[in-house]
């Protein structure tokens, strides 16, 4: 917007004609659009992407930005509005694509921002515009999706409100948004490295937790905190003090949590108010209080919190690691609850609250349990399926590298996208082997460590028939080491599932599916499968397009543990040019 | 080649047939060929560019490899070969482009690797062909031109010989190529936030230099070798040991010795040992015996030794920065001269030698001025320009960011490359006025820092007319800081150019060409500029395409000091699609 402005007042004269042809330009688009675009209304952002030096957690580091920023800006909507992003990419000589997480991109599925999948990636120098319609109210993200510059720091929140005069079925005085991530010191580079070498090398715990872009790493834990590689830790950097909430006592706050963790599962908790769960991924909750809420990575939620403790003081909110025992090496994430008027930075006079256990499975799944459609707003499920795949997870080593398979198939993306290949019939751009809609279920133990036999990288998709019900089981298994199972947050692009059920051990195809919930199944399009246990999932396939579903720990994910799916690519028109550069080219 | 070896041997049967019919293939080759192309031949090469971990100097960094090396393979071809790379880009979200150093590329313009200038970045993924003709014998380099990638190490050896049957002007009996390079601990990425940021961040002087390499690194002068941010320091790596020359006692060597530092000048010495130079860039040198080389980025030269010392020790032969003072932060470069049959790593008994004072201007201008053309070998250079362009190198200010600049235009390379803008004119792709030919001569003191006034970012070339003679006077200035002039080697792309002359002080263009050397002058194609002087050079722009001309340190260029010529782009055919990837987007 700020470019047009300029223009515009470049010259008074000049910016007046262009004010009125601008004037006019809106008439014909509204008298054309009367009927179902009334309100609806174009949100046109203008982003410039680059490196820059931040603290986020007082540790400086090389991150990639937003307009400066990181997170980035927020996207503000109405449902319906069109958003425009002009993102021009600044990096030296990294190219960028950004996905739009939870906007289904419904007729435009070139715009899903997936590099490999649905567009050719963003070269340094280009401006590539996404244009899109959020067509439902909800807390919605946005992230890199190419390598893994996601936790380079390039994210942020969508948050799409309900047209002017409607209401939510829940009353509160103010909004926030806040995202959780972990913050890793090593560059995104160092980590894939690491973990394509042989040895594999682990990218470990995170060094700290961030709340809405801030944290606190412990600087005095580095030897000396300026060595002569450049390494900068200021506790006292504004850059990393801790993020303020600020409430006015007895208002009630809508909360906005999202996660966007590179591998942490989390609790989030505010010292001595409940919260009380009302939205998941864009989608009504019926309502339930937690005083903690796990939060996996990909997911959001809307919590309503009532500021009516103590107003003489501020509170803790904070945030830790669990399902992985990171005990000793991360430190939890701390805002601060801030009572006005007290002074925003005043510390609370208590210990931040600490969490719960990392290793507490069962409140984990309770609240996974817990979460169904609000009444009122329940999309009622199929009752059927029209197919099913049972999704085995694995962690294998294939060819001495460490990768994660489904169905003994670890993935690699190819280079020219999926949804150009498919609708422009190039069949040598990927395997056109379809994977495996299911494993030995008969005979692999998933209690075990996998043999790693007969693991292959591969690249196929599954082919959905358009407009079928689909069925996916999720199914956990034990990873590389012994008597161990790795929680996964699977996240599914282009549509929102119904979440059917949970279980624990190996999913029974013949009598699990009875216990679905048919009734009131919440829908997201992020959902953890617990260790050693099942999510089941179905949706329809009803949006013509290549899609990618995957585990959205950003190093598994980078370890080959995704597939896609591909749907009414026949429906489809032409693709816009801007998502083909990296195809025509011999 | 290993690809289609593989290939031939997958089956003996179908082998067979392949073989035959590339023996067929040959066969017709050849005959097609008879005349010109009797001896020359095809170097196939199959190169992978990826991250690895490395310790070059026993501190392990993430690096850009080739076939998992740094340096990366040797080009080994004779006169008149034509050089086959087939490159393929494995690297994570980052293109690349490699350059192919002191090579003109006659008739194959697109082939020089330079983004920007030459050709679209080489997409993740990619694999793109070089293909080139190596028509002259001398020494040349590989490596990454695009962003900073090159000190990423990311660089190699070209050594080409002269047809079979024929020889050298002088006599030696083994060869071998040295690269020298200076080695910095942060990425390329973390340094170019630095210089991009504001304020300004500089940096700093190299960790350490490598030979052939290999450097080392003092792990100690780290207070903790292993922090949790995961720093690796280990001086008993055996990829940190120093490069060995082994000589057998009596044999006479060419050491080709090379620089691709990304910012320092060097000398190079080896103890107790003379060096004649022969060779510089590519073209015979009157030989002249030196204890010392000075050797600047980008420069190439041939020295002769014998192996004529106490053969019962090994000897240091080292490397260390001059022209900038790094007496205390970066320690001498380290390899052993071995003499056989000692062992390779024994250490020399004696103090390794120190090296030449840093700044010790004048013993740097004597080399520079002892360099002539090789009597019998001597390319008469036209005895008078068709054009003058007085290049002031000046360092500044410009909107609060340092840069460089010539003639007060600080270079930005442009997102379409300039050879396919300028054969398929494409207006809009670069700045069309023409940077100036000279700078106010009379009333710039290049002994006092800029006023920073007038100073602009800009992308527009000299366009030069084809065949003319261009003399091209590089005057170097005062730095931003009081009483400090740098040292510049500049490179030219395409094209080799005489030596004219050095001197000190503001070039006076009435007096000084009458000194210009145009009996013996070398032809070079990287020359440096020394502290306040001036360095006069001519070429004949006889080689149709868009070719840089820049500053070889590698943050000198990021910071803008290169400018681009173009000549007889009307002369080319249709350029190849594989170097427009970029280019046709919308």
């Amino acid at each position: 917007m700020a470019y047009f402005f300029d223009m515009a007042v470049s010259s008074r004269f000049r910016g007046m004609k262009i004010l009125n042809l601008l004037a006019l330009c809106v008439l014909i688009f509204s008298l054309a659009n009367i009927v179902p675009m009334a309100e609806a209304r174009i949100r046109r952002y203008k982003w410039e992407v680059k490196y820059e030096y931040k603290s986020p957690d007082c540790f400086r580091k090389v991150v990639i930005t937003i307009n400066g920023r990181t997170p980035g800006p927020t996207i503000q909507a109405r449902q319906n509005d069109t958003v425009i992003v002009e993102l021009k990419n600044s990096l030296l000589t990294e190219n960028v694509a950004i996905h739009w997480h939870g906007i289904r991109q419904i007729g435009t599925p070139w715009a899903d921002g997936t590099e490999g999948v649905t567009q050719c990636p963003i070269l340094p120098g280009e401006t590539f515009t996404y244009k899109f319609v959020v067509d439902r109210p909800g807390t919605y993200l946005y992230h890199a999706h190419y390598g893994m510059q996601r936790e380079a720091g390039l994210y942020g929140s969508i948050r799409v409100s309900l047209p002017e005069g409607e209401s939510e079925p829940y009353a509160y005085d103010y909004d926030r948004s806040i995202i959780l991530n972990d913050w890793f010191h090593r560059s995104a580079f160092e980590q894939a490295a690491g973990l394509s070498s042989i040895p594999f090398q682990w990218v470990g715990e995170p060094q700290s937790l961030l709340i809405q872009g801030k944290g606190r790493f412990n600087c005095s834990s580095l030897n000396s905190p300026s060595l002569n590689v450049g390494i900068i830790c200021n506790e006292t950097n504004p850059e990393c003090s801790p993020y303020v909430i600020t409430v006015i006592p007895g208002k009630t706050y809508r909360l906005r949590i999202s996660s966007l963790t590179a591998l942490s599962a989390l609790s989030f908790q505010i010292e001595g108010h409940n919260m009380t769960v009302v939205e998941a991924d864009g989608h009504n909750v019926e309502p339930f209080v937690v005083q903690n809420l796990f939060i996996y990575s990909g997911e959001t939620y809307s919590v309503l919190i009532k500021a009516d403790q103590n107003p003489t003081r501020n509170y803790w909110a904070t945030t830790n690691i669990v399902s992985r025992n990171a005990t000793f090496t991360t430190p939890p994430g701390l805002a601060i609850l801030n009572y006005y008027p007290n002074h925003p930075k005043r510390s609370p006079p208590t210990t931040p609250p600490s969490g719960p256990l990392w290793n507490d499975v069962g409140s984990r799944l309770n609240q996974s349990l817990a979460i169904k459609a609000r009444k009122g707003f329940i999309i009622p499920p199929p009752q059927s399926a029209d197919r099913m795949i049972v999704m085995l997870n694995t962690q294998n080593n294939v060819s001495g590298n460490v990768r994660w398979s489904v169905n003994k198939v670890t993935y690699t993306l190819p280079h020219i996208p999926y949804l150009i290949a498919l609708k422009e019939n190039i069949t040598s751009a990927f395997d056109q082997t379809p994977p495996p809609d299911g494993y030995d279920f008969k005979n692999y133990d998933i209690f075990s460590v996998a043999e790693n036999k007969s693991y292959t990288i591969r690249n196929g998709v599954y082919r959905l028939n358009f407009n079928s019900t689909v069925d996916i089981i999720l199914q956990n298994a034990n990873s590389l080491s012994n008597k161990t199972s790795e929680t996964h947050p699977w996240h599914l692009h282009g549509h929102d599932f119904w979440v059917l059920g949970y279980g624990e051990g190996k999913f029974d195809i013949y009598n699990d599916p009875k216990k679905y919930n048919l009734v009131n199944p919440i829908m997201k399009n992020t959902v953890p499968v617990h260790r050693y246990g099942w999510t089941a999932l179905r949706f329809r396939a009803d949006n013509p397009g290549a899609w990618a579903f995957h585990c959205h720990i950003e190093s598994h994910f980078y370890m080959g543990m995704g597939v896609v799916f591909a749907e009414g690519i026949e429906r489809l028109g032409e693709l816009p040019s801007s998502i083909k550069g990296c195809v025509h080219r011999k």
